[in-house]
């Protein structure tokens, strides 16, 4: 989880950059509540479509939210949190969300707020209506909270690491179980399993789990066949963050023909890579220089999509490793490489990794076996 | 998934409610998105907070998704799918949410639309103030497609059916498999495996796993010891829709003192009330005939919480089976009945079955062992 000295600097940095343009800040989407007050509703949570609204100035916090996330709202920071009710043993509130957004508009209305800095592409359009029936104007803010995300804060580089980690056991754990005859299907649910019995918390789970000849996308209903090569693309997404690793193993048998050749251009890949992964280089430099291991080998064609990208609370999300990333790298951002070769006549692969940047290069925090 | 028909269906089907009032109709929320054009995005999905815009009027209507929805939106039924390139090999799109609200606003703009239904709770204030820039007004149209949604239509009967189906043997298998020594966790993880190898679909798996005097709740990191009670509350969100059944079992050793007898009056409970489901009967009936019922045993002080609720898009939803629920039952709606008896020095114990009410009366469409 979050701290709560994380969340509290947080919300004075986001202030301190809209200081002069707007007095209030209301936040309502789900990532971006988690981000500045630790409350976080799982996408598989009976609570999935509540809505909670976070509204902020100077030392004053509150949340609201209805009783459907009160467990959740226990462990969440802010000076005051309202609980809406909304099911009782009784009689149900008919809407949820709108018994929400009228207890958050009554009491900013007590505030008299000016101008509400607030994420157009969120607020519900009703909540906007109430605001501005207290006389606020709205100032969209997502692009500064986006901004302020690229940059990991303790708080999330702590979460991030020990994801990371569980994500690297579990996946180790699982490719010992991959044989021929399971079903692709099957090894999701190994990841699943293996996931949330070292974590203890519930997951949403988003895996690539690829054979013959395609490079991404779900499981399907077929069964592992000895000698296919398997891609496992794991992407766990746990307590609002997400980890984001990959390796590639051979069902039953070793590698053969040129797939060592290839494996091993990856590892290569992914350490000039690596060696540019520092403050100030530009992304398309990190695609460049894995782009160009690739050609120097004669393999340029088959190293298709991107060289990895940033991750945190979404995944792809800033910096971008792609052609024209001209984004300079800084210290405590989050990112992946994903070195992959796709030749159908040797077999996809791909491996993935994920690196803290630091002041004077990059930390690998995955710990998994990414190769055969 | 959802049908052709069904979409066509339930778009005709709110426009004649909005008739005279709106001229068009413009959805955001994802589970209506789905309801009314079959476009699902997993909540575990990359592209989890991408924005979908569905909008109809008469015959026309158009889908508004980015790229990274481009899977999806191949099998949502829309007049005409626009995919707004949001993420390619060379340049992110820095705003999807963003990108596709302008070019739905720019679609409807060149309609000239006069008012605009949609679902003021959930519409993005980005979007409202595009469609009030074309000079619409925008009426709140939620509360008419919640009542819609109250009763179901064949395909969702058909997709319900079949998940539920799934759900039942998936938690079957799982009971064969609890022993001691196996955490709370572990359970969970089997949860997700033999569902996920029967339906080949993501889950987004909530489940309730409570030994000991817990009632509800997400697992522990506590092993299974032998004589524990064990209430499995499976509750699989898989392609947009929710089941939601119960089963309770003793860990590697048959029940004993008053456990029987407790169950007996689950069941009892549950017949009670499975009578009471038919057409015109008020909610508040139902949860009065399975509290008698306990009553009349002398163990009313032991069943707390409702006696089921309706199930579908969200859970719970109506109609709720609370003592003061009104609204009368009709045909096509889908709910459960979970009789529960709290009783500490007993153990806690749980059944939930899953109906749909027909015309005379309900069919159970949950085929799992609830009780011992």
């Amino acid at each position: 989880m979050l701290s709560e000295k994380g969340c509290r600097e947080r919300r004075a940095a986001l202030e301190k950059k809209i200081a002069g343009r707007a007095d209030w800040i209301v936040l309502t989407s789900p990532h971006h509540v988690l981000y500045f007050s630790n409350l976080w509703v799982e996408p598989n949570s009976l609570a999935h479509h509540s809505l909670a609204v976070l509204a902020w100035r100077g030392g004053e916090s509150a949340l609201f939210v209805d009783s459907f996330l009160s467990r959740e709202a226990r462990t969440a920071f802010a000076d005051q949190v309202v609980v809406v009710p909304c099911y009782g043993d009784v009689r149900p509130v008919p809407d949820r969300r709108k018994a929400v957004m009228e207890r958050a508009a009554a009491w900013l209305s007590a505030k008299r707020p000016g101008t509400v800095a607030a994420e157009t592409a969120y607020l519900p359009a009703a909540l906007a209506a109430d605001l501005r029936g207290t006389g606020a104007a709205v100032l969209d803010v997502l692009p500064l909270i986006e901004e302020m995300r690229c940059v990991k804060y303790p708080d999330e580089l702590d979460l991030m690491r020990s994801l990371v980690r569980d994500a690297s056991s579990s996946l180790d754990a699982v490719r010992e179980q991959v044989h021929a005859g399971l079903s692709e299907w099957a090894v999701y649910g190994l990841l699943h399993r293996e996931f949330v019995t070292r974590r203890c918390m519930p997951l949403s789970l988003i895996a690539d789990i690829v054979t013959d000849l395609r490079v991404s996308g779900l499981p399907r209903d077929r069964r592992l066949e000895k000698g296919d090569l398997v891609i496992i693309d794991f992407s766990p997404y746990s307590g609002g963050y997400r980890a984001d690793i990959s390796a590639t193993l051979r069902v039953d048998t070793p590698p053969g023909g040129r797939q060592v050749e290839y494996m091993e251009a990856l590892f290569q890949a992914r350490a000039r890579a690596e060696a540019l992964l520092r403050p100030g280089v530009p992304g398309r430099e990190v695609y460049g220089a894995m782009a160009g291991c690739f050609a120097q080998r004669g393999l340029g064609r088959f190293f298709t999509g991107h060289a990895g990208h940033g991750l945190g609370l979404l995944q792809p999300e800033r910096p971008y490793f792609l052609p024209h990333s001209d984004e300079p790298l800084a210290a405590g951002q989050v990112v992946t490489l994903e070195p992959g070769l796709y030749d159908g006549r040797v077999g996809h692969m791909r491996i993935e990794d994920v690196y803290i940047i630091g002041p004077d290069g990059a930390e690998r925090i995955s710990r998994h076996r990414p190769g055969f």
